[in-house]
């Protein structure tokens, strides 16, 4: 069993369209920095510090799918909850996005962990660090 | 067999992050845009004009699945690819971006089409008119 | 003298470009929410709120300038500082965006508070009214 | 006298508020994109490949100031003029944002030509090589 990250998120004007709700990508704004917040959450690190700390480029998307249940909309505090599973060279992120209890969006992500090649800077999978995942307990 | 839309967008260096690649977000406000541009070709008006034609509220998503196979960065000019499927009370979308020739992402939206209440503002699902459908052969 | 509102922004990994540094246009992201927050905590409304009560439409931009004086990247989490300044017919709001105490940023925005003309939909400067005036204090 | 780049942009459902017309920060995107597009005419590279060439690190902004006439909704195609004045260590950047002839936004932007110290990898500001001055005619 791995740690949740729970945050909370205020929706803005100009994060809503001419319907006058959510315009959807911001909410995949709103989990890629909810994935970064668990990140530093389990490591006591912010995404920057976790960049230098681990010479990595960071844990870019393979896949992602959401489900859109309830629109929100600017004045909305919405709470995300978010948690991780390893598989070998891939990560799954589970984002639960909610107003007052009740689920507005689910969202699940595979990640990969990359690093840089330094001399064509190509970026390429590594493997999750041990010393990463064991932080999730 | 209904009509395929083709465009072609330019990545730009605010679309990309510190890795210097896009940022995944940015796929679905280019996915966004195409959905829309695939009806304006099909029924030869924009967005602002198909609002007011059909007196509807717009289409927003009830799910999306998407698969990023190759990051694209800036000044790339990738081709987006998008067709559609009508189902009963719902359609999807297919999006293929892809760079030279070869796929960078594919994307796959469920949407519904959406009318307001006059009375308390809420939006419900409606069946996509005939009219409309009839308009993508 | 009126009322100075202070918030804490997280700046995040997206909001970030290729050299590592925040991308402009997120600046005045933050500084249009910050305005909504500096209202919402004049007046005890959050945005959506405020529009119902005072029925008008929003106090969209007449001009803005800014200064960018440090650059900030992501991980750091950065003080908005903002108070109004009442004009006749627009008014003034002023954001400095600082980290650890050092201005990053200055912006000045000029805008007017607008109504829907129901019968066209056009959007037209008003006054702002007295209530809402007096609660900057 | 200076080049001009003209380029016409789309405004998008996405980039539009509850309001119905564009959110503001959209146009810095849209003006930064202009900038970009600028130099691209002016030295027949992407900003990818300027960035190769002349082992730089970007142009950003020290100052903008915007003038906001006109709003303009989704489906507007806007055109946006774009020209340069050089200084000796930076240089400014005029944009003309307009519908159908008619101007929407003005804005002027300050940059100067950053580059980054290999060891640290601070950014610093450099004066614009005589080279890419003279592409500019």
């Amino acid at each position: 069993m791995t740690l949740t990250n729970t945050r909370t998120v205020r929706i803005e004007w100009g994060d809503c369209d001419p319907a006058g709700i959510i315009f959807y990508p911001r909410y995949f704004e709103i989990f890629d920095a909810s994935t970064a917040a668990l990140f530093e959450r389990a490591l006591g690190l912010t995404k920057f510090e976790q960049l230098k700390h681990f010479a990595f480029a960071g844990y870019p998307l393979a896949r992602t799918r959401a489900k859109f249940i309830r629109p929100t909309r600017f004045g909305d505090d919405v709470t995300v909850d978010s948690s991780i599973t390893f598989g070998r060279a891939s990560f799954e992120v589970e984002h639960r996005l909610s107003l007052k209890g009740v689920t507005c969006v689910e969202c699940s992500e595979t990640r990969v962990w990359v690093t840089r090649d330094p001399a064509t800077g190509a970026i390429k999978p590594q493997p999750v660090p041990d010393e990463v995942r064991a932080k999730f307990g």
